[in-house]
């Protein structure tokens, strides 16, 4: 029987107690519940609430059923609705008496978000580590083909040449920000709430302070009501991690063009690529595609989220607990998709005759014929107008830029002379020289910065 | 190693395996599995493709796998991909190259399709089994206090009075057209992809409107290219189960606003409801908190689903994968959720002493008294200002609008004779005589169609 | 003042009438709303509820009300909530107190919903033809190009040669099913709602069916509460319309790649094109990005809708009035989108060397050859893997595979003979040759249905 | 005709006109365009790339047309594509050959990203202002009924009496993490993308930090790939303001049960509430109603904004002209819903009686019953058993608390003595006197802070 139904004539229906347990995914939140309810038991002790032996007793056992857990001899009762119930009820056994002073001024409401508010620390951290990996990934595919010009694209039409480096290095900057994002959530995460009861606050004389240095957070919370209802930071985490999946995704959409043999830029390494089962010559991004895919799910956890939460009145409703599966779902998708792609930028092969040959076809060096003519005085606008007549003309006649005499040029424009023969892909790519901008030098820069905020450089020289 | 890795050099990533293999969720799919492809051997020896006698050590294998898997003894091997590679292996294992055989004019792509929907077709029929369970339960409800009167309400102010059973009807129609959203789904679903092969049809002379009937599908899939990447019916029972759900969460606020203390219309049994761990006055609606609270949850299956597929070109693409989790986890949420508000539903007590108090107070029958107006030549917006007016002053003066005398009521217009004071909540109900009105006449011919459409009721007498 | 505030001492905040103000987005409803009331007016003379002097009255008073409209000369005065408003206003200054009986057995509640039922009805038929113009246009892309073989991709790697038109069709297989989802929408959007009053239904003589009748509804309303506060039908039209976008995502996501240099199948047509403010050479296709890029807004309109719909009591609450905009937004998106791709479609010129070019290099017929030595009695999974190597082998000699001879073919089995040579793209295309398939003789077919489906063919000749 | 068809031989579809312009909502921009143009112009002179006399005539120029935009005298020209490229055509209409200058170091693509960058960063101190307004509404009110006790709920059952302001500053919490929240957004918002050309940087001596100073930017993009396809900052705003429009949701759902004859805690002002078109005695919280409604709208603006940037390659793609309709709706939603919110607020009347009888009924002192049983010893979880069934047996007696005398109250524990009575609604919240409780001291102390994070008290006293 539940220890909840004290004024209740009757048992729960079999089918509510599956449906409204909590247990078979909140389980591993144990370690969280422990840490809370022994910086809880000693915050106790130390205000005088229950006695120095009572606190021992409970910390000791509660050490001891930490234990159990992580041997596996622990056994999770599906009719103890939750962990902390299971924990709860397992001291009690273990301890007798002293167990049932431990929910002494503290709420199921107040315990379940101090839980979930350690997870999602945790969880932070390691996400946060694991975009520094995938960043650290970057930075060496694009220093080992630091000198390979490839076309940049719009509208995946060939634009403008790039340096591979400084494409990549735009996955960066995305990761960058998302590392800010997740800093921001942290912020509002790491906020103490016990001391909030169910809703109202409690009424001992408690040091909220102290849990809140126990249990390392920053700050405790302002309000109780807001503490047991608000779950913003699960949103914040999941509105986080959808950014960070839809970074995933553009960068996966690339890898899978990129490995295509029309593109044929990168070969991906086998270890990253899987097989067909009925096409041998196959080579399948899988794994890219697979990224791309979960993408949709994290969005999905994230309007989950905001769903649950619409028009919910205060303080604690059981709808809240629909905020761990949601949350858990973003972080085991997040995080495997991270390391993941890691492991694949590192070891993808860069084929740099091919990005080169790429460079050569079609009219990619328009836009610098363009400026070309605005350093000889037009104005911009009219020398676009020159270079798309230009362009029309080549098209038509099957010839490239290069291939077009100067006679040609001069029909469009009497500015061209015998230098618009020094207009090349290098020299495209290094006129570019503003900050943030594709020349060699600014790239050289901006992966010297980036190695010194990734770190972990050094070791591997 | 994977069967599927004949061309390449180097073994998947650990990593790679984890985060690409679906067996852990998939392997659910294992009696689909198997009966697809119990068809497909049986055509492949009809069709002189293979053996009579290696199909028949293909099905002989095939049932001894399926009963090995039920009988928990089939060993699942993290390293196959999936279930398809997993029971094949074990196949091949069993009867050696016979059941190399088996993949012969088939690729995984329509394996998997197939797979999925064999099982979408079973959830569907028991989604809407458990539709029509919470149907009956709402009838039952409904036929066991149809005199109940209680206010309607717009805008969750009192408007005008109206049987419960006529409320509680609006929740069965809203559930009649999931069902029909459901048999719609049904009709996308019900179509049989195998012979679609990778992408491209198959080069063998097979027999697919023989394994639609063996399989009992209704038609067969019309375009190879479409049939491998078609994830349409997934979208349609996600879809559906989001609305259905929505449904879910309205009929879930209502009881958890009837079952609270200032409303009062109902109590909830207490199989039904939980206590709080603090509070022990409480009695806590939480499996319909939770109801509402999963709505969430399948909303953010659909709109997974629907950004997986965003932008995916043809055919095949392992993003694809990704539908199983969704599909899934939305089957498993709904399913519960019916079955548990019917259980909920047919237990609660309603409490009519409340209801009817709440009729008594207010001004509910205003709407009536304006008719009353209408009825005496009044244009219907002149009859409703009057009545405003007269509200106002009723409501000043504190009292009821029974307990204003004539001369007040002709205050406000001449028309007002002593018949004003036969214009009473059941009179207003049995007023609204009209199809699709709440007038017992009207709620009484609703239950006894209904109780046709939804079946079971004369068992029960 | 608002013809609702009777009770009111106050008026409203200027700032709450714009906020809760629908003028300025149902104002496109006057049609709907007019022929609505004109058939209620209808109905109530009828029914002797009012004179038939009032009656034409209204009729004709309505009737000016629609011309002044479509003239340009109604004014829209924003203190009207709504275009019911609206037009109720300016019927009763025209035809004097007759105009204030118009409102008799009606409540704004169900007068909303006929209207919105009125005009997503029409949405339907729209969409299903601007459905059919898109089908149309791929069947004709089809057929001007019935012989052009390609590369069919998985994993947007090359895997086995289908005709374009085979490709094409899949669209046209994903458009029918569309078709299907709108008319299951239509036929719950097909329900007649007046008489269901605020909520309760009307305490007059009314004809419904005479109702249903006048303004071509298939049936009437089964239960007041619901018809009030039902929006399924929208979330229907949205959910459908979602769908009905990913298809087109994934056909512009299919047209982007193709009309991108690397691939270079198509050519779109310049007026379906755009071209660049800075690099002339570029011709973009932003339509096709545009219609990708929409895509989301519908799923956004369809989240709206249902998040709107979360946990709402019965009966009519006033968040309902947020379904307007959001199926307008859907309405307003889809149409154009399906408009704009046809043409585009219409005007594609296939470019037919390129996609034969792609279909020479790779190992496009790998399958074909493991077929190929099944045929020769090797188990499907055991001839997969002699492919495998030999195509690994090639590959590692920088060979097609046609550029192989019989010696090194038997290096990696015996069964190889001369007749290896026969597999050619044609080959494999046409031996696909079963319902579904690739073959020219099973896509003919499937281009014949569709014609007979589609309609409008034969004045084309 | 378009400036940018200049290769094209065709002009583009009408059809496609209309689809692709941004004209009719991009016009918005204006100002954000002109001060980009003129801060362009500007760096351009200091650089000598343009002359100082251009620059003179670009600027005064575009000073003339922002105001003739202003003075509503500007032709918009639907064939020009956007906001940009009208003022700019424009412009060279005015000034002539200088105008085409003016695109010399920059391409639409980082001309268009700046403009929404401005006008990001104004929304989100709009919106800052306007949360602000709503966290003073809620102190005032808050500090007007700071001695009203009402009850507090969980699972919308009676749980503990509050003080009404402490759960009033339960939401000034959620709005100052939304300050937060849009504040973390400022800080990704607040970079200056000039420079970045089409996609690669720029081929002239440009100075960005000039323009970033000119613009008032705290610094510039750091990759231009990233810069012209990054829409981080639109994500972020939305998600901010879907959080920001979950928390108005909740006190939405709040004052329409608070406004209910149920609860009836607080009246509405007249100018906030609306009445029925057809039951008079109504007021109702339509704009309550709406706001909560609207919740859906900035959820789907959200999701079609992520849905939109899913798998996007880089870097431009038109996809991305999807991200200001998105942006304009979830400003055009957010903005106004807050300051009606505060209106509305502002001009509450709570009716103390109502609460204060609330308070009286049920048993919502239990807790405080265990407490004083755990204050005498007992451990928690046993006092929480007796006083379970305390309250059931005076649930089945019909007597509150108040009314059972010692004997009854002993049957239950011995501990149970005379100051038992001294357990009443006041003392149990001043007994919740910990940080963040609800004891009138810590409810003050909040207030008080409160009242100096917001600002603007003093002056209204």
């Amino acid at each position: 029987m539940s220890h909840i139904r004290g004024r209740f004539q009757k048992a729960a229906h079999r089918l509510v107690v599956d449906y409204t347990s909590s247990l078979s995914f909140d389980r591993r939140l144990y370690r969280q519940d422990i840490a809370g309810s022994i910086a809880h038991a000693r915050m106790l002790a130390k205000q005088g609430i229950i006695s120095a032996k009572d606190a021992g007793a409970i910390t000791g056992g509660l050490a001891a059923i930490e234990k159990e857990i992580e041997e596996g001899s622990f056994k999770f009762k599906p009719e103890l609705e939750d962990i902390h119930m299971a924990i709860e009820a397992r001291l009690t056994e273990k301890i007798g008496e002293a167990g049932g002073r431990l929910h002494t001024a503290r709420s199921r409401n107040d315990q379940v978000v101090l839980g979930l508010r350690l997870f999602t620390r945790d969880a932070i951290g390691d996400t946060i580590e694991a975009v520094r990996g995938l960043q650290r990934a970057l930075v060496t595919l694009a220093e080992a083909n630091k000198d390979t010009v490839m076309p940049g694209y719009t509208h995946l039409q060939r634009a403008q040449p790039v340096l591979l480096a400084h494409h990549l290095m735009a996955y960066f900057e995305m990761l960058q920000r998302d590392i800010g994002r997740l800093e921001d959530c942290l912020k509002r995460t790491d906020v103490m709430p016990l001391g909030s009861g169910a809703l109202a606050g409690v009424a001992y004389d408690i040091d909220r302070k102290f849990l809140a240095r126990e249990l390392g957070f920053g700050s405790i919370s302002r309000n109780s009501m807001d503490a047991v209802s608000d779950r913003d930071f699960v949103v914040d985490y999941a509105a986080a991690a959808s950014t960070c999946m839809m970074h995933l995704s553009r960068l996966s959409e690339e890898i899978i063009l990129w490995a295509s043999v029309e593109f044929a830029f990168i070969e991906l390494d086998d270890a990253y690529a899987t097989g067909s089962s009925i096409m041998p010559q196959k080579k399948n991004p899988d794994v890219a595609e697979l990224i791309r895919g979960k993408t949709g799910r994290v969005y999905g956890n994230l309007m989950a989220l905001l769903t649950m939460l619409k028009a919910l009145p205060l303080a604690y409703n059981r709808d809240l607990q629909e905020d761990k599966e949601a949350l858990f779902a973003a972080v085991d998708t997040l995080l495997p998709s991270l390391e993941i792609m890691a492991g694949m930028v590192s070891t993808i092969k860069v084929k740099a005759g091919q990005t080169g040959e790429a460079i050569e076809r079609g009219y990619i060096l328009a836009t610098d014929l363009a400026d070309y003519l605005v350093g000889k005085g037009l104005a911009f606008r009219a020398a676009h107008e020159v270079v798309a007549r230009l362009v029309n003309y080549a098209a038509g006649e099957g010839k490239t830029l290069r291939e077009l005499n100067l006679d040609e040029y001069r029909r469009f424009s009497p500015l061209f002379t015998d230098d618009v023969y020094a207009i090349t892909a290098e020299a495209s790519v290094s006129a570019r020289d503003v900050p943030g901008g594709t020349a060699p030098r600014q790239v050289a820069r901006a992966l010297a910065v980036a190695k010194k905020i990734v770190g972990g450089f050094e070791s591997e020289k």
